[in-house]
């Protein structure tokens, strides 16, 4: 099923009407509408999506009888007087794409046919279900169409109308107007009225219809019908509703130009980040309207009136990497606007609030690692790193007695890493273009380079650089990419035994004769993101973390016999999971593909379902320690304002309990299924929990195409390596054809991607719809094979 | 008015009744749970804080009818069954916060009566407004009592109670449970049951009550009071009904429990930002159970059963100065529950979206610095600052063509000067206790010492550190704050040109003899902050940037002459008024006070009121310029996954709204005049707007006071400098005994406050009440004088 774009349209000035309840005079408040659109010499249509209740009552019959001359139409009728996901027990229901589907037909038809105003009629309140018995304000939401808000003018109409109001509006509706019957005795118009207007939204309340006599026989219901003839016929000429028809259509003309006029405006006021500005065009700037489940809803360039000016455009970053469940997902807004509404910000130093403690809590039982006791928070994944090296440096340095003032301490670390936009951080990896022209940039490390595992020609491999052929082997073959992952029997293999004595060999080189110091190892594990989507050989993470452990000897003046601890042994391992963790790789930390504990570990992105940014730092009691003392000036001097920011935990928990429950309910099956049947070796009980949700057949026919280089695959990572003549790199342009093929999309949506260098990656939610993944698939297929 | 605090008893169990709804039978299930609870025995209570209607159909005479044995009040009684706001126009209309005073009067006595159960009937739905026309949501709100909601099982009832839910939730409502009639046709509590289930929120479906006759003579009066009896009789005995009761005493329990064991539990598990564990207690830990405008909600030790175990603490540091528009801002948990909605979060490279350019547009506006054009978001102080260190070294090293990786580039600040925690801004501070122990704090600098402003015994001064005494000259009085701010002519006086030629003849000596480079000169404008609260004399601020800007040559090579430059001269300036500006200080900007134009800003904390983490670095255009390249190398490869956040950009152009609301529409006036008489200097007209909301008699008694050394105040800030015999600075503890007097508070609400070594500051948002403030003024004096 083909995502819905938002409606929007030059020409057309399309609404949804929305109820504060039902029986509120939603169709009334139409038909006025459609009469004095009418009267403006416009042309008018009204919908009613799904409608409930006798047949000859229904809204668009309604609408045909006393706005004479509005096109009409009716999606789905239903006869009983119900909520429609009752009264769609009845008859075949309608998938709520389908129904969007049909709407947004329908208007885009009615655009054609140079319709001015339409109106699409909701049933009953702004939760009332639809016939799926999901809510309303939910199912129509893709749509985004700006909203008449009928309010109530009964007693507790104040109060149903400013809820409807929020609700719509915490589901990232615009309300552009609000209509309501005048009550002279409960006066809600009144208090609606300033209500709105400090909301700038304009009010205008109408008289209330005639009674409709109790029963309807032949003589009172054609008086019933002359009066609201009558009616009609005087309320559509107030100069209040031409106002608002004027207002309306104004708003719908500002908001096109708005969109238009955005880019250019970015082009001037906005410093972008990671980006080179000369040569930069408005035209290269995507303007985002809005953001449903998997996609940007972005505005197109196409200029003519009756076409939709917005579609939808599938993040193909999950929004650099954040995105799990989905853009404007009701629940975490709903997380969020609680934690906001009971905490606001509450500062943390020497207090503690519920969302931090209970996030603590879930997530040292989230990541599951025996030496974590402790948890530090901060804003977003550089300054958690900055924190996890201060905490390694400070263990290290109390261990071996180094004067860090004095003497340079540094990092190990692998090439091609990447762990932040701070200076500090910055200092962690090797001289490359993100950091090489930074003026406080110095590096503080060594860097091993290492094997790389990638799909070629339908073949997972393990490719060792050529320098390092020598010392590490050739190229290996593997059947799966769950073989690769087998490392309790890799570890033992004669390849384990070369990469561990190489890394031996090298660090006491490093130490012993070339007389560095380090205070830590630093590794993403598994993937490197940054770094261009480096899927590192995870037997060289392995056994790099294993010689650091078994031969703290290494680190220590030759012939001293470091300390013993009862937890670190030789660095302090850091783990930058910040890209890697919490399921963006289909397990909840990627520590776990290793099979190693380490000693700190950084969370981020993923952590808030990527909704708030939020950081952790996770670390062992001994790492804590190592800051106890007497002396205040011993503690961890680092914090932000925002540390354990309350609504940023709030979501996270709530995240991090839905990303929990869609591991454990068998979401993913099919996925692994997939992958199961490519990954034979071992049998399936003992082979490692690995997959995507990108096809195995897929990456087995990229891999063989005429263009691309290698793929790999895992979890919701898809890295699609291009052919460079000159060898990649982040300033190869390789990948930038595919970006720009992707850009135009296929006929259901466009794809946003982005490239490090050669490399052209996309990356899902966990929710990503399979159908979704599947189109995006055939697109990737007709671009490449 | 005292602040009411949020109330929470171990032994009442109280319970706050909304109605989806008006009409939806709230009465009936307060009836029907209190019947109940009697049946096991215990005692209940019904609270009606304001009944509108006929006199005996008033619902606490209900209770009393059929729930014979329940204790029942109302507060305040009309007749008229209307709005209560409507009905209040007839007589003497109770304040709102004596409202709240009196329902938690009411409950505290109740808890101290040994009741176990009470209800606090709201009246018509939840938003309906209360006497004086707040919507009761937001009215109630201060005592944050679990929620008990009647939802609505009429047609319509679904959207109705599921909007109604979320009004409650965005304002941090906790709701226990939810009561509705079962109705068999439209079945809202099957639906309801499935939506509330998915919450673990437990929902009782009650049989409908019996239907009243319209007309009630003697007998059918008579009879439908029989009917209600029997029902009552029944329905209290439905073993949901029980369980719900069980369940509701049970989290009330739970509720206790958990706040009495959070701060073990968080020195458990939490590492706290700048805070050395050593000797930590749990009760050093202030539990937060929630906030609300300016205090915070605390559990108290408070350990008999029938004392509320909540109550209202002032947050002294604003949220480590965060805090502008009150904690739990509806207004503002709104707007970021529309951004989340709409958006989520949305990847900025190549993009934009409304709120970030909104926001840019804003902010260049607000801040109105000529200069100005680009705006570059990031996450927090800290980081933004690490970008404007980026840029104004690149812009520097690009004019005096230095090789920043060969050589060092250094900044020039003030002494004491912070600018956050990541290591690259720590390294533009001189050496201190935040930094020292920092394995990688390189301090890359050179840091003037200054004179300060301080008000003692009285009058404000302007001191002179001692071994500059010589270079800038002695102490000076002044007559008002508004004349040390009067820099027009102190920059002409012999002081201003002592102070210039002091500056100039540094750096001189710096650069031409020691053979330095500065590549940026960073200020925190009038006000130091984490340095101890130091207010600079801005005449010296004034100087240092003319200096610099008149005399180029100081920064380049001996007789080479610097390139001519349409906009910076010398060093780029660059502002760090995370802090200061925003309103902190009163006004928009803390550059206006020193009337100079930076080359850089950054802003966060006030600019999204405190509810959302979100940083900008605004630049001029040369600046900007300076990374321009054909290369994408040499741009500014900065930029955070949450960069321009919507959520927190769509907060911040509401919040920026809000402030130049107060700043235009006279709030402050009252403070403005306050000072105004203390400032008499150069008439009225010519004053510079210099106040604060800490009234000026306060400060001159507190100077005078013995243990005091000195005070000031501006804008929202207000700085206390105890006398300590050891001299001061960040480990001084001479400030301990004021902030443990404060944290046991008056009879109103403790404070918490925090500590800069000897000095004691307090924060207050720029929405306080005037009565908050005048009350921690009563509690500084009675502390100290």
């Amino acid at each position: 099923m083909a995502p819905v774009g938002a409606a929007l349209w030059r020409s057309l000035r399309a609404h949804q009407v929305y109820g504060a309840n039902t029986d509120v005079g939603k169709t009334i408040v139409s038909t006025v509408l459609c009469n004095a659109i009418q009267r403006q010499n416009q042309k008018a249509a009204f919908l009613k999506p799904v409608s409930t209740g006798a047949l000859d009552d229904a809204d668009d019959r309604h609408l045909h009888r006393y706005a004479g001359g509005t096109l009409t139409k009716c999606l789905y009728q239903f006869d009983e007087p119900v909520s429609p996901h009752i009264a769609a027990k009845q008859k075949t229901i309608p998938r709520d794409d389908d129904l969007l589907a049909s709407i947004h037909k329908t208007l885009s038809g009615w655009a054609q046919s140079n319709i001015d105003f339409a109106l699409v009629e909701t049933a009953g309140g702004v939760h009332s279900p639809g016939p799926n018995g999901n809510s309303q304000a939910d199912l129509y939401r893709p749509l985004r169409l700006p909203i008449v808000l009928v309010a109530d003018s009964r007693l507790g109409g104040i109060s149903s109308s400013i809820s409807a109001y929020e609700s719509l509006l915490l589901r990232g509706y615009d309300i552009q107007s609000v209509l309501l019957f005048r009550d002279e005795y409960y006066k809600n118009h009144e208090y609606l009225h300033d209500y709105f207007r400090n909301k700038s939204i304009p009010l205008v309340g109408l008289p209330a219809p005639p009674t409709r006599p109790a029963e309807l026989d032949a003589s009172s219901q054609s008086r019933d019908e002359e009066a609201m003839a009558t009616y009609y016929g005087k309320v559509s000429q107030e100069s209040d509703i031409s106002r608002l028809l004027e207002e309306m259509s104004l708003k719908n003309t500002e908001r096109v130009q708005r969109l238009e006029e955005m880019a250019d405006r970015a082009r001037d006021v906005i410093w972008y980040p990671f980006t080179q500005h000369q040569g930069m065009q408005a035209k290269d700037i995507t303007v985002i309207d809005s953001a449903h489940d998997d996609y940007f809803q972005t505005f197109g360039t196409e200029r003519s009136t009756s076409s939709s000016q917005l579609q939808p455009t599938f993040d193909g970053s999950a929004s650099w990497w954040t995105q799990g469940l989905g853009h404007g997902n009701p629940e975490l807004s709903l997380s969020a606007a609680y934690a906001a509404g009971r905490y606001g910000h509450v500062m943390f130093a020497g207090a503690v609030h519920e969302p931090a403690l209970s996030l603590a809590d879930r997530l040292l039982q989230t990541i599951d690692n025996p030496r974590f006791t402790k948890v530090f928070y901060t804003d977003n994944g550089s300054t958690g790193m900055e924190v996890a090296v201060k905490m390694g440096l400070r263990a290290a340095c109390a261990r071996y007695g180094w004067d860090a003032s004095q003497e340079q301490v540094s990092i190990l670390g692998l090439k091609g890493s990447y762990h932040g936009d701070t200076i500090g951080v910055m200092d962690c990896s090797e001289p490359s273009t993100f950091n090489q022209k930074v003026e406080w940039y110095r590096g503080r490390g060594h860097w091993f380079d290492f094997p790389v595992v990638k799909m070629t020609g339908g073949t997972w491999k393990v490719e060792v650089p050529e320098d390092l052929q020598t010392d590490l082997g050739l190229a290996q073959e593997f059947a799966s990419l769950g073989s690769v992952f087998d490392l309790d029997q890799r570890v033992e293999s004669p390849t384990g035994r070369r990469y561990k004595d190489y890394i031996r060999r090298t660090i006491e080189d490093l130490v012993h004769r070339q007389g560095m110091k380090f205070g830590a190892l630093i590794l993403e594990p598994v993937i490197l993101g940054a770094g261009g989507m480096l899927f590192c050989d995870p037997l060289f993470q392995r056994c790099l973390t294993d010689v650091v452990r078994d031969h703290p000897e290494l680190f220590s003046a030759k012939g001293s016999s470091p300390k013993q601890s009862p937890s670190w042994s030789g660095l302090p391992i850091v783990f930058d999971e910040v890209f890697t963790g919490l399921y963006r790789l289909g397990r909840r930390t990627a520590a776990s593909f290793l099979g190693v504990h380490p000693d700190i570990a950084v969370n981020a992105k993923l952590l808030t379902g990527g909704l708030i940014p939020l950081c952790t730092t996770v670390a062992s009691q001994e790492i804590f320690d190592s800051f106890s003392s007497p002396e205040k000036s011993d503690a961890l001097l680092h914090g932000h304002s925002y540390t354990a920011h309350a609504v940023g935990c709030t979501v996270a928990v709530d995240s991090l309990r839905a990303m929990a429950k869609l591991e454990g309910d068998g979401s993913w099956d099919g996925y692994r299924a997939d992958w199961r049947g490519s990954n034979p070796v071992r049998g399936e009980m003992s082979a490692p929990d690995v997959w995507s949700v990108w096809s195995h057949g897929l990456l087995q026919d990229l891999s063989s195409a005429q263009s691309v280089e290698s793929v790999f695959a895992l979890g919701t990572v898809l890295s699609i390596s291009l052919r460079d003549a000159q060898g990649g790199g982040y300033t190869s342009t390789a990948a930038k054809g595919l970006q720009q093929r992707l850009a135009v999309g296929g006929d259901q949506f466009n794809v946003h991607s982005r490239v490090l260098g050669n490399v052209l990656y996309l990356m899902s939610s966990v929710t990503s719809k399979p159908e979704s993944l599947r189109e995006m698939e055939a697109l990737l297929r007709s671009a490449l094979l």
